[in-house]
């Protein structure tokens, strides 16, 4: 397995971070590995203080089923194949702004963005995978 | 960060169950300081126990998204961006009655109440913000 | 069963925020009626945050055993009869600083302080309690 | 209530991490706001999993009971005052490794750090915690 590194983290970040700026946003930005485990994370100041939480689990997400948060999102509604499955893995989160992080073909990790709409947090989610690959 | 005096606090509470007296209600009251930990509480004789949690986590869902828990609520429905957010940060409450606490421009808190329609509580809970302000 | 009124567990607080100011501690404070429920709850302004759950759970621990706590934790050292008690019921707290309520026989319910010395949250307890009775 | 900046926390962690070089470690370093709330965290590459968690409650527990983790834990030893206080506020860590951020005279926050025995963890902390102030 190849795993992302602490500075491929960072360098994703910094990419979001850029991005939410240019949003005019604050938010809570997460990486984490390839075993879904955090590996690194940043609050800007003013972010809202509820999506540390949802930040770490739209990334921890999007890597347990290894697809975008947006994607899950579309299987949980009601009616939906997956209905309910947030309530499983201590909590899961299906909409927007959790995002997979590959390095060539492989995914080493994911990131989670929250603290605006969700096209926002899923903005800087891409801006950020982007700073890989 | 302004936070909340125990003194501020205790004036939201005693503002909020006059109101609920008016209402011929029986409320749980919860006040939550600037970084969402409980600063005081108050329990109605006759008060749902139920009650107790969903006033304090309006309280604390309502700092932790800078927002009304009803304003929370209109996103959070099937179908809509935030559909499932309850079940991170521990539980959220997203219905009506969890209200912010300013001091001037600074949110210093945030108020949760919680033991009747949500319509009541949501009242008995503006009632309390208005003792600051 | 009896239990104890919103009225009543104001007076106990109050009581016991008397005794704190006499010692000069920051103390949290908290009431729980005769089923273990939150009834009310101060915290001064500059108490430790980690002392609002103790403090819960002080006052929770004593009713679910009808003792108090400092006399718990005399059973729960290593090598006592009721070691390792504190992981049940969610997480039960075995120091002192948890003194039931009483009004004539009736146990009502039970106070929790937390905030500085055990034996000054001892001392602040049982001055709440002694407000009833 | 003096809050930390995104900035002063990244400076905390570099100095953390410049420090953890030195020794050889490899470590988990987390840093909290004044309410306990994640900032900013960087696990290093090859630094337990199991330390993520711990780096984070080390920060949590120190700004709970403003204390260092390993003043706490003189008190919670078996036969101490505070034995088995780790269980409350949802898992604390008493053991060396989580110490105060100040600036000026306000504690702005904590740093926890974890990976390595307790002495290098207090360590790398100490020197995080240097960069402010």
């Amino acid at each position: 397995m190849t795993d992302i590194t602490l500075a491929q983290a960072r360098s994703v970040i910094d990419a979001a971070l850029v991005r939410s700026h240019e949003l005019g946003t604050a938010m809570n930005v997460a990486v984490v590995d390839a075993g879904g485990n955090l590996t690194a994370f940043d609050r800007e100041d003013g972010a809202w203080r509820g999506s540390i939480d949802i930040a770490i689990r739209k990334a921890r997400t999007a890597r347990f089923f290894d697809m975008e948060t947006a994607d899950l999102g579309t299987m949980t509604a009601p009616g939906q194949p997956l209905y309910g499955i947030e309530v499983t893995n201590g909590g899961l989160v299906s909409f927007p702004g959790g995002v997979l992080l590959r390095v060539g073909d492989d995914i080493v990790g994911a990131v989670g963005v929250s603290g605006s709409t969700v096209d926002d947090d899923r903005a800087v989610a891409v801006a950020g995978a982007a700073a890989l690959g």
